[in-house]
């Protein structure tokens, strides 16, 4: 076998960015820092982190990133050529961009005539001039420039002298990249191909004759025809060489091209070269991540990452992939960190149940029984709908409690909930009652709330306060439920995810019910619990360091 | 302008064979029906029911549509070939078939030689034999016959001289058409494209000389690779003629090829033929039926039909969308029976509340008052989180409503759940108490029940059956619970969708609200009034015809 190497394909990130544009999508920076730092680790070269100056949030995150940078990806911050009739020197726009402290930047222009002029009200002369100035501004300050050209295929269509103008007003300004945008998604990967190859040709001509760099190729792409994917391979097959999406393909209207799907196809399937291979394997992990991270139900049938996207049901079809993997998978499932699933068995490995154990500073050896029994109690939980990706601290919960150090702050005896359901009346229309001991003793507490879950947790405090002072500071800060399976009718279960404070550090924790109020109370008392145990692990570490 | 006639595609639909392997999708016959005859409707020419014989539940299917056939659609029972070493004639399974009284059946057989050895375990010659001999005798028996070859593509790779022979023993058989399946849907277009031409004259070739027809081709893709629809394109443009794939896309693992996507791109943008302008204007509407009808949430962000295809957020966008809509959309959403969404506020049009109370036998004028009140009382409703698809007794109430035709039956006073959460009591953990009015007496009534909703829905039958004795015939049969925004924490909304029935009629209610056992009550409360309603109608209309 010859080894020739890879084609590097550039992988350019804008979840935190287009992503975010989705209905229904926000995130908090504290969210945008943990996905930079997970893409990050996966090794995706550049990641888009917002517009710093259109919103305090962005401005914020580009700060906090300047503090704690990333270890290999470069963060680039976005935002539009300068307004008409200005400098790119005086326009306030575009200083806020220079004090996010990035090396990158990416310049978004108009390609489309028509844009030009109905959306900017401008001169098609004055929009090239926004786009060299612009550009040449950010180069003369030092940045490195990527340039997305929005609209590109349609700009192509109706006006491609002008559109072409427009690339070269960036080369001419210093971009490295021109990224042609398929900004309504509406174009299909024969027309991208052609488009690319038409740029690819125009430029070696005419800018390659003033002996200038000439700049490689990017794609940007949405899904609104179900093609995103499709025409960013085309892209890449027609000569592009950086590729634009999102994890899990969010973006606005029906989303951008889905890093998930074009990782591997371009990796496992065309040959280029992406990320390295013990990334490649993480995507599974990334996309879950991310998922819950922004709190929008995994797709279960995502290609390549999704849950059951090498499930395999029934008799012969389930022998014979055992027998022959081949015959019933286009890829090796764990070549991007999933797995096969046969009938209805979970199917988690001891590996990544060490691997988690880890982020919580606990070596276990694979052959201990501790490690195993982690395991199994994990399966059987997952079985039941458990899901700990995004619930770390009931995960720890649960290796404490196999390792014997889980410690017993507490002990529920009973809980009882009571809603007054009077139309109109929605303040404090619950009641709570618990029942709980600490140190042998019994304590019987009750407390009102707007809704079940908030009396629940009112009450829990109340009866445990005077025991734990600690726990005036702790509070819910996000409470999360989805409905695990629709069609079971009556009987459909319920996970709650709580998420807890107290004033500087949160933690997550899960339960699972087809009663939505006993999910609710599993996930509230957890929470309680683990705050009383990082409180009581600061106090020990504070003695053994006095 | 000349108008060339476009080419025809010949759709065919298996969301209701290959659509149900989805993981967590489930059927009963009446929904099966229901979206068969949605499917008739919408003009697909070929409606895979099933595989009679394989479960009892399709042959029931078939033989309900014997009695009440579809108008225009052919229903295709759908089976393998015979098993090796016998005869079709013989082989019980194709018996069933025959049953089945369709005109069109069909066959799939192994095109792959891994598979016949692998998994058939027999030799390559007794395969072809298989598939001669069963589409043979189902040309005999007088039906016309659809051959797929599964595995297609792979086999193609692997043995390219003994699929074709796969093929020409279908060809020999009497198949009118040859559809290329991409099983295990890891192929990418090019690949599909190059193999459809190849079959193409390869056929021309070999069969074309022994003066036989030469059957059509058709494509069968899955979506492992996110690339199931580009595939099916592709293989269009290479010359194939019929596509087939499912709606909103369900399939096993990743999906089939997603018609909703597939019929606008064939017909709006490379100018095939599929189906009637008139019948593509309803794609969203068929996608949403199917989608409420299997129980999975709609996906808002599929391409073309997606709640989010055609939403638009921000100042400038949302401006130049209004002046010149080509700026900001790839298609004019209504081609599609979608809309175009600004902001938040929801864009229910006047028609298809014309439309929906036809359904209801009420004729309403356009003009009238009633009209625009029941059209913003459901705008109302619908920004609140309501949705009315599939809670069509609730739409009725509403509009019953608004034409003073509502009968007051009973009037809730007050209700009150009391849930006791003691670990491990998971029966009758539930209390519920009811203050009910009828015709202006007070009654009040407690019940039991496994969890909040069931002991709600007892106390109210308890307080009421003595005034309405049919209410004793009613049952709640179908309980389903959404979380519509799962990112406002303990704010997060439900909505409930609850299905009764009184024996020989269902009609589904629905309820939302911030607290989940409000929203139960709301939907459980409205299907007792519906179905006193029911009863009586038809009570008055015994009384006139008396």
């Amino acid at each position: 076998m010859t080894t020739k190497p890879s084609p590097q394909i550039w992988l350019y990130d804008t979840t935190l960015r287009d992503g975010t544009q989705r209905e229904g999508l926000s995130v908090s920076i504290e969210d945008k820092l943990r996905i930079a730092k997970r893409l990050d680790q996966l090794g995706v070269p550049f990641i888009e982190g917002g517009w710093p100056g259109a919103n305090p949030k962005d401005v914020q995150f580009f700060w906090q990133l300047q503090e704690d940078p990333l270890k290999q990806s470069e963060i680039v911050a976005f935002c539009s050529t300068r307004r008409p009739n200005t400098t790119a020197a005086a326009e306030p726009m575009l200083q806020a961009i220079l004090t996010a402290g990035t090396r990158w930047v990416t310049i978004f222009g108009k390609s489309w005539d028509l844009h030009v002029t109905a959306s900017l009200k401008t001169s098609l002369e004055e929009n090239l001039a926004m786009i060299r100035d612009t550009v040449e501004y950010f180069c003369s300050q030092g940045r490195r420039v990527i340039y997305d050209a929005e609209h590109w295929f349609d700009g192509y269509k109706h006006n491609l002298d002008y559109a072409l103008q427009t690339l070269e007003a960036a080369i001419a300004g210093g971009a490295e990249w021109l990224v042609l945008c398929d900004t309504n998604g509406g174009t299909l990967p024969q027309e991208v191909s052609q488009s690319v190859q038409a740029v690819n040709s125009h430029l070696s001509l005419v800018v390659g004759q003033e002996s200038m760099t000439i700049p490689q190729i990017g794609i940007h792409t949405h899904n609104d025809s179900d093609m995103a994917v499709a025409n960013a391979l085309a892209a890449v097959m027609a000569g592009a060489r950086m590729v634009q999406g999102t994890i899990n393909g969010y973006g606005e209207r029906c989303g951008n091209a889905n890093l998930c799907s074009l990782i591997p196809n371009l990796q496992l399937k065309l040959g280029y070269s992406c990320i390295g291979e013990h990334q490649l394997n993480q995507l599974t992990e990334v996309s879950r991540f991310v998922s819950e991270v922004v709190n929008l139900a995994p797709d279960e049938h995502a290609p390549f990452v999704g849950r059951s996207a090498f499930a395999h049901k029934g008799g012969i079809h389930v022998s014979a992939v055992e027998r022959n993997p081949l015959t019933y998978e286009h890829i090796q499932p764990e070549q991007v960190g999933n797995h096969r699933r046969i009938v209805i068995s979970e199917q988690s490995g001891l590996s990544n149940v060490l691997a988690k154990a880890r982020t919580f500073g606990i070596e276990l050896d694979k052959q201990t029984p501790e490690a195993r029994q982690i395991l199994q109690r994990l399966k059987d939980l997952e079985s039941q709908g458990y899901q700990f990706e995004a619930a770390e601290a009931s995960f720890a919960l649960l290796m404490y409690e196999a390792l014997g150090g889980r410690q017993q702050f507490f002990e529920i005896k009973g809980f009882q909930v009571h809603c007054d359901l009077v139309e109109g009346k929605e303040t404090n229309n619950a009641l709570a009652t618990v029942k709980v001991a600490v140190s042998g003793k019994n304590i019987l507490e009750a407390a009102e709330g707007n809704g079940p879950v908030a009396a629940l947790d009112a009450a829990l405090r109340k009866a445990l306060v005077n025991f734990y002072p600690q726990l005036a500071t702790f509070e819910l800060t996000d409470y999360k439920v989805r409905i695990i399976d629709g069609h079971t009718g009556t009987a459909a279960k319920t996970r709650v995810l709580a998420e807890s404070g107290n004033g500087y550090q949160r933690w997550t924790t899960v339960g699972v019910s087809t009663n939505i109020l006993a999910a609710s109370y599993q996930a509230v008392v957890e929470g309680l619990e683990y705050g009383l145990l990082l409180h009581s692990q600061a106090e020990t570490a504070l003695k053994v360091s006095s």
